[in-house]
């Protein structure tokens, strides 16, 4: 009997099922500092201790898409291994910030399945939830992906297809505990644009642009423990490219979006998420973003704000996503719409 | 006169001589995050610090191979600066966990030389301790290496060959002090495969693969303070390439066998190891384990597991060493002979 | 409005003005372990706690010039984005160590603008101060930098060029509180030459040379969130290659002159700098110093000795940096002058 992992197929998974996600991980100030090295991050409240203690904070937390990168690792071999496609993210919440020396594991239910007419594959939806040590939910976002079936002539599964919500309520949004914004040092955060500054349908291009490679595709990849071979192994598709994880792309365009949303300081909800076209070593990366909601909340001096981000790749130009029969462009990488905590 | 190392000849080694490597390092959670970033390192006990204080430590130690690449790099300025080639290692063993925080620092005795038939060079047998800020032992091998000399015409010395056992002795095998295994949660380490589902004999796949940068292969050799030329100066050699740090091979070889034996948790002994040829940046690495030995020890419900890990590229096959005249193939990176520690 | 930030121009900048930058960082042990992975880094101070403990400090502070870039790289969007050249460093002095969990923020006061006789552009000087989280001033350096006017036709400012000394006097050096190298241990430490061992004039050429990868200086120069557009986009010149952030050569120069001056263990002066050409990936650098001048010290066992670190490319020879115009040689990418603190 083989004792390797083939990954599951659409055959294996069964709605109401939960799978507990192996390999927990203990993440620290290591981590924290790979993040910096691997993204131009420069968000103020993930860069120093210091100005997260003035917004309410006890210290400065992980980066809220290192946590995300963490558990979505530990979902892969479970969920993704033999993932034809990666086909969309809803209903993402941050539940509690990710504390230096916290351990994250994960778990997902299946919430929904659908075989495709072809009888080659089928859609699987689950709902995964990163854990810490002491079994608070930090982290719930559902995920669907198309994968392969085992057999083609195996039966069809009855249909269930989740109703999922296009984002998140901003009443459901969840501000950390003790967070503040009425201390908040614009100089130090680096823009003096506060939430009220911020139109609904404004696009920000934010400008930075950088070449990847794929050391660093890989060495983050690795960090966050996913193993899904395409990543990794440049004999694995027929042109020799790797394929680089959407998830670098988030956090790479996250990082870019600091010039001109310096002040969007913590993401707290993701509605939904494309990865519009793979993206190899060798692009340059560009991004930018359109406001498209505000809501205030209850935290002292934080207003929320839903942002959409894209990443693009050639110089493709801010503001346009798709062409005339609603296909996303060539140069399009990455599609993200999230909610963000902003200083009032 | 210069002030910098010209490195050790083969004239400068006496045996009974020790020789204590410079430069200490304190190892901490850094070194932890980049282990994972360096390497597709998954074993539980390494990753998580509440998954290791389940088995009965105090919290995550050190990757095993962290603690011996900084060890081995303190003394290629000593041993191996003119080494033409790293002959083999024998009786290593892990005599206490490293945890982060702990200062490594290393010391050789020298305990064989014999001059070459053609005068021109000589083995160099050293037995290596690796001691920590409390002087107490944590790595213990021999290691021996061919050495130029600096004048062919200087007198060899009498020769003295070390009698090395080909593998250490199961009763000899250190269990970290407190491990057990008798509350092991086979989900979160990744695989349901016990110490007594494995054969003598058996031969896992380890199926994935990595495509090797030379910045990856820099950045790891570098943190173990490895200074040999040949793994940084691409000017070095005629072909402009850089070779990689057999260490660097051994990482990767280990991290890529968690498909197959991921409860093969702690590395305890060193029984044997050979570079077979050397690994290049663009070389797509895999592995390959055969089951060489089982032994029972004292600990709870922990078993020890003697395992050959075979490094290879270009896709050469599992089960296959060497050709006809018992030379390693081509393609055969690393064959390491090791005993690890199982949940029974 | 645009909300990105399009750097400061030369009309921006008035004498006496002072520049809170944005974006205070924590550094902590993931940054040295970082530090320790891109730079062949091994002065024994800065790699062990228990090593820095017998010199009287508190434990290994984190690498001097760790100090010096986090906080260069927070001012690059105040000061160098619109840059055209970086022209010079002076009175550059560490005032006090920077340790594991420390925050740093900069500050700088703009003491000196000159219009360039062309109208296009002019120089600035600015006084540099790094402080860490009690606002204790930790670096302090004056750097001028020629910055674009936005307009051509605005008229000159009145010009104010400060009085900066050649070089840092040896009686204005600040020993960190505690230093001591009366119990230096120099096996550890890697060689037996001591202060009294170098004579002014003396040229160490220091043998190793590292091939710089293009993922090695993006992430470095990300962790010092360095957010100069040249370092990171491919796309930015016509010829396609990003320019190499200084700083960089001049961490990999300092690591390489371990192999001859690794008893020059800590910086308390930066007298002068010159980025003597551009530096790109696949460059193989190399590095030689030369002996400046030396000074007592009151600390135990401590000497100061001012070094000219040197870096160059392409195996241009030791001793040689200008040619018969007094223009630096094209191989010649550094010419930096610092006071290091060594055991007498």
């Amino acid at each position: 009997m083989t004792k390797t992992n083939p990954g599951r197929f659409f055959e294996d998974y069964t709605v109401g099922q939960t799978i507990r996600h192996a390999v927990p991980r203990t993440v620290a100030e290591g981590e924290r500092a790979l993040y910096h090295a691997l993204y131009p991050a420069r968000h103020a409240l993930y860069s120093s201790d210091e100005f997260a203690i003035t917004c309410g904070l006890d210290g400065s937390p992980l980066d809220d898409l290192l946590a995300f990168h963490t558990v979505f690792g530990k979902t892969v071999p479970d969920v993704s291994l033999n993932a034809v496609a990666n086909l969309g993210y809803a209903q993402g919440r941050w539940l509690r910030p990710v504390w230096p020396g916290d351990t994250l594991r994960a778990e997902s239910q299946v919430i929904g399945l659908r075989q495709n007419s072809n009888g080659q594959s089928g859609v699987v939806w689950v709902r995964t939830q990163g854990l810490n040590q002491v079994d608070e939910v930090v982290l719930d976002y559902v995920r669907w992906v198309m994968v392969r079936k085992r057999d083609p002539q195996s039966p069809a599964p009855e249909a269930v297809v989740p109703d999922l919500a296009d984002s998140v309520d901003a009443a459901d949004l969840i501000v950390p505990e003790g967070l503040s914004f009425a201390e908040y040092d614009f100089d130090l955060a680096g823009e003096p644009h506060r939430w009220g500054d911020y139109a609904v349908g404004e696009v920000i291009d934010h400008v930075d642009a950088v070449t990847i490679e794929e050391a660093e595709h890989m060495l983050a990849t690795r960090l966050w423990q996913n193993t899904a071979k395409v990543h990794f192994d440049a004999t694995h598709r027929p042109d020799g490219r790797r394929l680089i994880y959407g998830g670098h792309v988030i956090s790479l365009a996250r990082a870019l979006s600091f010039n001109g949303l310096a002040n969007a300081q913590m993401i707290v909800a993701l509605n939904a998420g494309a990865h519009a076209n793979p993206c190899f070593a060798g692009d340059t990366v560009r991004a930018w973003s359109q406001v498209l909601d505000r809501a205030p909340t209850d935290a002292p001096g934080v207003g929320a704000i839903r942002l959409r981000l894209v990443a693009t790749r050639n110089g493709a130009p801010a503001g346009t996503l798709r062409d005339d029969q609603g296909k996303y462009l060539p140069d399009v990488l990455l599609d993200l719409d999230y909610w963000a905590l902003m200083p009032v």
